[in-house]
């Protein structure tokens, strides 16, 4: 049995659900392609196998899964494996294993887990959706969507017209080039928080407004490509 | 302290994290104002005072929080407290909580957990954002949007011309008022799934296309006002 577990920050057993951790525990082996898994899980794997690393790429993968058909294979995602997995042209992305496990009649399932955005409002007490706000949050990753050429400039100020709270995933390379759009649709006191490595020990937190963000030429230096931006709105809604 | 804890579906053990089940664990007192909690769960505090039922106003959790300043609270919220907590003129929302306790000097925590959006992914291995699709995410409540009488077509419209995967919490009463806008931007193919009692006993995911839905007159009626709805475009993006 193969399992596709999500790990949320991939620092903290403590972020793992029950399921996901007694998953990992009754595994035989483990994968996490990259370095974002920290000490905590790899414990879990002490007495087993585990294979982690940039160097385990997809075709790396398919040929554990291949050599241990009989075995309890647990497959690790950062996050929730239904969001913004995998990394296009080097790692596969969550629907292109279950293709793949389709294909070849393996038997699998999907276990989730916290996402970088649920850990986040989390750790600053955000309510996406208070009563006194809009109801709609928007989830995307400028870096996927110019990734698969189908980043649309006219899509994405039609939904920014709408003052969502918004949630960017993968985006921070393109996050100057769309200030200008938020400018233009969220009052200039809407809080922008960047959030990178999220309960790992260099965790930083940055709460901003678009204000200030706009006086600086650019803030996004000190992040990384996996920074977790969120836009949210100040504005309180006036209950008619 | 006042714990503030995402239970997910609110009837398996297994899908609260780690640091979930401990905060239970470790409360003197559990509040769940509703009837969305199951044995599992109510079992944890077989040894402790809980409150659950409709009848646990907010005016009646202010009391108990009132009265027990010196114990560990724990206030349970279905799903991730982050997104569409409360409800609205009955129970508080998580913002609205977080304002009193802040008001009042309480020490508080939260403590994220499954979205059901999370949640109906992982059983139906969907991945909401595959390299093959748009990346955008679109989650509202139609219901919330009237209630709060913000609800407003055209910003609906234009958000839902740019074909985004699409989660509705709270929505199944206006689901029928929204069809014809679905049908106007999303291939008929398009996946449509309702999800009600996700991981209880009389869980329903009722899978179809908004073709189909398209011919029956109305499909609401065996659902009940907590249903997800999720609407998965099934284009597959041609990358060029």
């Amino acid at each position: 049995m193969i399992s596709i577990v999500g790990i949320g920050s991939g620092n903290r057993v403590e972020e793992l659900t029950i399921k996901a951790y007694n998953t990992l525990k009754n595994s035989d082996i483990g994968i996490y392609p990259g370095n974002f898994i920290g000490e905590e899980l790899k414990e879990l794997f002490e007495d087993k196998t585990m294979f982690t690393g940039r160097d385990i790429t997809s075709e790396k993968i398919k040929n554990i899964f291949h050599n241990n058909r009989d075995k309890n294979i647990c497959l690790m995602v950062s996050g929730d494996p239904a969001l913004y997995s995998g990394q296009f042209n080097t790692n596969l992305c969550l629907d292109e294993h279950i293709k793949w496990f389709n294909e070849h009649n393996y038997n699998y399932e999907m276990i989730p887990g916290l996402s970088s955005l649920s850990i986040l409002c989390a750790k600053k007490s955000i309510d996406l959706t208070p009563f006194s706000k809009t109801q709609n949050v928007f989830i995307t990753s400028i870096e996927r969507l110019r990734d698969l050429k189908c980043f649309n400039y006219t899509e994405l100020k039609s939904i920014l017209s709408t003052k969502p709270v918004l949630a960017l995933y993968q985006s921070l390379k393109e996050f100057d080039n769309i200030k200008s759009l938020l400018m233009e649709f969220y009052p200039p006191t809407t809080k922008v928080i960047f959030a990178q490595s999220l309960s790992w020990s260099n965790e930083c937190i940055f709460e901003t407004d678009l204000k200030t963000l706009n006086e600086t030429e650019s803030t996004t230096s000190q992040f990384n490509d996996q920074t977790l931006i969120l836009v949210y709105p100040s504005t309180i809604l006036t209950i008619k």
